[in-house]
């Protein structure tokens, strides 16, 4: 089978990697011809953003799909009404593309997700209570697009474009629940994962699986993992980012239509992993067992600060000694600030050896150039 | 760093796949540039039989590797004697390529193999008694080069090439084990695995893994392992593949200086695979931790009797429905008869378990066309 994937980044990496399995055939479209699948896919160069080169790449493709949200999704319709497969379809990535309707779209179908009201930019009669969060309606990606405002002070900070500003949660835990389904109505969960960020980057520093949750909770993330697949309407694999306040009630941040990093410790953590799932939704293929095997979690690898250019990982030597661990790099070149590079997958006994080896790791290791 | 790899099957493909979680540029050496690597690396058509084009695949890269035995190793010495790194060494290939070299080569370092005499095809006084092995010196391959000569009669059959003719072992258990070391001398053992043959096929038919021996036969093949790694003297990854006979004696049948479809397993059975292993001799890093998990078995996907062509995979679905059930094919879009088109890993919690699933998923796929 022909399988296009717009985006030629780590996630598209990391599915073919395991999608290798297999016998098909990978396309990939991204404008960079040194992007992290160039080499390992039948690559066309051009921008998944841009309607002509989508429908283009679409056209001698037996399913098009994604592994980053902002593509040209007009294409994408095209493309459907061609009779070509989309998945997920145009319609769930464009509900999420804009975060006016994704926001809309938990309202409607009663996925708790924190009030907020729509902001044109321009508008100086903002009703929310401070704290707010504003949230740029498209372009968001990886933190970006996404500040918090504090008082009346911090309004001059306040982006003059289309944006949704939610209520500030009180979090006690950011969670992650991956579900798929396939165009048969199989649908299936991963154990729920706790994401710990790193303050400074905005960015998910290391998951924790499965996540410290009461069976209250638990059930609470399976209600809304039913109601979205139900609601999307499309197969696909789906990342529910979850806030869990510190009343003890869940409430949707955000979806990813696509692989998501909170996922990355399925790789070794897992009977199957969110990539091997990936494949399978795309295939309409019974969908694979999700089972964790004991604790796992993920460290991801982030450039760091002051330092740009051809990438160097110190210490990841001393990470090759250590039992039941995993480095996954992405094939990038060029390291920058904050910049995704790769991560590191532990396994273990307990959630205590779990964060004791993430932690060590973390002193072991860094993205230098 | 420039990883170079003389043959584009299954192997190379398993390996690519693996070392896709690091940061290298895997080029590829195959005449068939439809073979399983050809589009997940930078692939260079041409014969890793031919003196210059294994010298010219050399020049550019900072180590030079197989997926298969049956290469110019006079272009590995000139490349060693350029001062590039080959691993495994040219002599040590060279050794395991010529079957009359390799069991001088067991004889002088005293380990245990059949008895033998040399045979240059043309000579009529053969001593060794009957049953005996006859074993081409070169060009043997997945059980072909090799039969078995039961009574004078069998003799016309007698290929008239330079070959060994060995003592046949009365065959208990064919047993395997993978050892691996690197450049700084550090060495590793995976656990010895059961390798049961299609009789008919002559060809590995399912691995079973931890193998049930007892600890006395461990020591010998333990034994066996270090007096290998010791003799080689070179890096790399092999595989010793052993008779354990019906007195409780082990002997090495042969051994491959490769990744070896009898470590096919470790994909999901171990904590780092065979092709883990083989990826850290090659940079010369420190070795995987080889624990397996639990109960785990391979079997492998053969194209069936008369069947020839475009290969279709029957039954496949209902194998993806098995839970720690786990599918890899070759990419190879054309099956013959007893071509290796893939294979499926299964793990379980005990032996029993393990064969219930082989045998069953055996009743489920076939390989026709």
């Amino acid at each position: 089978m022909k399988i296009g994937i717009l985006g030629g980044g780590q996630l598209g990496r990391m599915f073919i990697q395991n999608a290798l399995n297999y016998d098909d055939e990978f396309h990939v479209l991204d404008p960079n011809s040194d992007c992290s699948c160039a080499y390992i896919s039948h690559f066309s160069q051009g921008n998944f953003n841009n309607y002509e080169d989508v429908l283009a790449f679409g056209q001698d493709k037996d399913v098009i799909s994604i592994e980053i949200e902002h593509v040209n999704v007009d294409a994408l319709f095209e493309l459907e009404k061609q009779g070509k497969k989309v998945i997920p379809n145009a319609e769930i990535i464009k509900t999420i593309q804009q975060k006016i309707l994704q926001k809309e779209f938990y309202k409607k179908h009663n996925i708790p997700s924190p009030d907020f009201e729509i902001f044109d930019g321009t508008s100086d009669e903002i009703k929310i209570k401070f704290p707010f969060v504003q949230k740029l309606n498209t372009g968001g990606y990886d933190g970006k697009g996404v500040q918090i405002i504090k008082n009346a002070e911090d309004l001059k900070n306040l982006w003059t474009e289309d944006s949704v500003l939610e209520n500030l949660v009180d979090i006690d835990k950011e969670l992650s629940i991956i579900i798929a389904k396939n165009e048969n109505g199989e649908t299936k969960t991963f154990p729920v994962t706790e994401m710990v960020a790193d303050e400074k980057l905005n960015l998910l520093d290391f998951n924790i699986c499965p996540a410290d949750i009461s069976s209250e909770v638990q059930s609470q993330i399976d209600a809304i993992a039913e109601k979205f697949i139900k609601a999307a309407n499309s197969a696909g694999l789906f990342a529910i980012e979850l806030f869990l306040d510190k009343n003890g009630k869940v409430w949707v941040n955000e979806t990813a239509p696509r692989l998501h990093n909170s996922g990355h410790q399925t790789q070794e953590g897992n009977a199957n992993s969110q990539f091997e799932q990936f494949y399978r939704t795309l295939k309409n293929l019974p969908l694979a067992d999700t089972d964790a095997f004991g604790f796992s979690g993920m460290l991801n690898l982030v450039g760091e600060q002051n330092y740009s250019g051809k990438v160097k990982y110190e210490g990841l030597e001393e990470v090759l000694k250590l039992p039941k661990t995993y480095v996954h790099l992405y094939g990038k070149t060029e390291t920058k600030p904050g910049r995704k590079m790769g991560h590191i997958n532990v396994l273990a006994n307990s959630r205590e050896e779990l964060l004791e080896k993430l932690n060590y790791i973390k002193t072991l290791v860094r993205v230098i150039s």
